[in-house]
């Protein structure tokens, strides 16, 4: 796709732009954001005495908020906002109500291994697991945390506090890695575990692997480099959308979050599936010392939300009556395919830029070959003269994670390639004109 | 009160039991726990196409279940379950409605100091404080945490990662401290921070003095035992119910939780008033690189329970029209006062066992003299022979927290005084019969 003629690229980014302005603007519906100030308002719906029903003006009141022809575009974290549109479609299936009385205790099941996850989000997480192929679930302990950041640490742990030696054990990855790996490791100096960089060149012996596949930033399919060692397959993007599912993953710990399957990022919600049980046991010691568990409001929504997904694949299509329900990864994939065409064909055109090569598998989940469409563009920036592409793109209002943290070059930057149609729309217009 | 003699304090004790048996019949509900496995269920409202309003059949299925006479008594763990029944007087105006599209971002306000947390929540904090005359707000920053638990972790970060030296900061409190504060400063063996015992016979010079006031575990009002020096103030139990509010906290770092406040424990939502914005900010990198943040769900039900307890006391009382609006201080320091009287008596009654001696002072927000009424009875075995209280009530099905886990006397134990009515009866019930 990089060798595809300037002139015929541009105009395919062009139509490709003016045809995602025509068939989303259903999805689209004016719920665009002002990018350099995303405050939000008004998101507790208020409610009657004793019942808790909806009222239009319960409407996100954000909404029509438009986004300036000059604003800054933050493309530097993986926010997953793009999947709002679908949620929005979805409608008032997808809400999660709450009693003032429900869920007020730290416990979900005293008698549980992880005593405070709750047991309807256990079933949903499997359940979708089996929906899709992903993974393994039969014969794995479930761990639910704030999120994959919190169970990483908790994994790390887990691995390490038993190691001899009195000595940190050292934490690898592959470069380029997830940039907050490093940090993450590191926020306490931990006695029991430090990060040691890049896995390709670790000299040592002792080692826990960081295995994130597919790839932040990268996309690419990842093996751990030592294999058989103690390894953490951080699996967050192991979904259909982003990449085929070649088949059920099933190492001895699987990090995931709903951030980056059904978006919703704010509800700070993974879980681990772990085969060892007394690894699974020291990972909620971790959770449990850390913050005492894990919000019960986000696995209340959660488990209302993974339920839509699932239920969307198993429920029999809709006969006469006509309403097809909203399914969420053939709406992500058609979207991240349109996406990614856009952007390669952009790339193209331009010459000032590459892209990791389009790579493509058969899915057992979507039953075709399809390309891997990954959260993040590794972006490199092949100008002559230009050093720093973070610093580079700053200077066009467009702010991606340049490319020193992931311990790679700093020619290349991470762009978010989740974030609202419009933003999208406005990167790649910007991309155009350089 | 433990001078009352023996046979008029047991007639007490068994005739405020029939009374709550009575009165308190309108809270209870029947809504009680099979004590040894609290399993919920169906806690997710199932809804309709395009309306979210809650059906009969959404109440929680629960409620009937019965304590068995010969039920173990877990009594370990804070639990603030006693706060169910005032919820369920409030009913649906405490429900929390969260749409599928609703705060999806990782991202609440970018431009501020505190980016996730919810502007409505940080207003709904600061009314509260201001209603309750507790703690000073103007002038301070507000982190919202993972609980008061996340926060102290990075509140003892934010005072020690800069620290000279290279040494951990040692860090101290005064026995009989929360038992959780040694496992949670050590958890990681952290490189910037250790802990270092009973802040009263440390001997070093620097260190970071943790200030439970009221004291987990014995309810003690406390200060700092080296003025001036680097401390985090635990004020979690701070409130109405609890000890008389004699003045607003000014110190450099305060913290709150709503599990000690609304008994919702399982929201696990925090907040830290700080002074030095240099120190909040460290403190938002903590909880950024350790959860990204707080549930988003989790916010937006402690803006609604926060904004139904401040309503509560700065809506005019109704008039003709009726109906009382449930206050949450009233039914909790009613609640507390009545199983304070009952516990002392039924103590007296016993003989074998003592509590610490009865404080009361003026309470600027009752507007009255009031009694400490601790959210944890720190109970010692007086009994010949008896060496660890723990293992002797285990032997009567009653699970205390040991004395030696708070650097105290084995001869104590902390009995969760939040329990459900059921189980607080129960409890008193067995003590008499000791």
């Amino acid at each position: 796709m990089d060798r595809v003629l300037a002139g015929a690229a541009g105009l395919a980014v062009w139509a490709t732009l003016l045809c995602n302005a025509a068939s989303l603007a259903y999805f689209l519906r004016g719920y665009v954001v002002e990018a350099s100030r995303r405050r939000r308002r008004g998101c507790v719906a208020r409610s009657g005495e004793d019942d808790v029903a909806l009222r239009p003006e319960d409407e996100d009141p954000d909404h029509a908020v438009a986004l300036a022809p000059d604003a800054v575009l933050s493309l530097e974290l993986g926010d997953p906002t793009m999947y709002e549109a679908f949620w929005r479609e979805v409608g008032g299936r997808a809400a999660t109500v709450i009693r003032g009385w429900q869920a007020m205790s730290y416990v979900s099941d005293d008698a549980a291994l992880c005593w405070f996850l709750e047991p309807e989000l256990e079933r949903e997480v499997r359940r979708l697991h089996r929906v899709v192929g992903n993974a393994v679930v039969d014969g794995y302990h479930l761990v639910v945390g704030t999120g994959a950041t919190q169970l990483y640490q908790a994994a790390m742990y887990a691995l390490s506090s038993t190691a001899s030696g009195g000595k940190p054990v050292p934490v690898v990855s592959p470069a380029p890695y997830y940039s907050s790996y490093p940090p993450q490791t590191d926020l306490q100096l931990s006695g029991f575990y430090r990060w040691a960089g890049d896995a390709n060149t670790f000299a040592g012996g002792e080692r826990i692997e960081l295995v994130c596949s597919p790839n932040n930033p990268d996309g690419a399919v990842r093996e751990a480099v030592v294999a058989g060692g103690k390894a953490i397959h951080d699996l967050v993007y192991y979904w259909p959308q982003y990449t085929p599912i070649t088949g059920r993953a099933a190492h001895n710990i699987m990090l995931f979050t709903v951030s980056k399957i059904t978006g919703h990022a704010g509800t700070r919600l993974g879980w681990a599936l772990v085969k060892d049980p007394e690894v699974a046991r020291k990972m909620v010691y971790f959770v449990d010392r850390s913050t005492i568990g894990v919000s019960k409001e986000s696995q209340l929504r959660a488990t209302k939300i993974l339920g839509v997904v699932s239920d969307a694949y198993e429920t029999p299509p809709a006969g006469d009556s006509g309403a097809t329900v909203p399914r969420l990864f053939d709406f992500a994939r058609r979207r991240m395919e349109e996406r990614w065409r856009t952007l390669r064909a952009t790339v193209a055109a331009s010459g000032a830029f590459s892209l990791p090569e389009e790579t493509a598998g058969h899915c057992n989940f979507n039953k075709r070959t399809v390309t891997a469409c990954p959260a993040f563009a590794w972006l490199r920036c092949e100008k002559e003269g230009v050093e720093d592409c973070a610093e580079f793109l700053a200077g066009h209002k467009i702010v991606a994670r340049g490319g020193e943290q992931f311990g790679g070059d700093a020619r290349c930057v991470r762009i978010n390639m989740l974030d609202r149609d419009q933003v999208f729309d406005m990167l790649v217009q910007r991309l155009s004109a350089i």
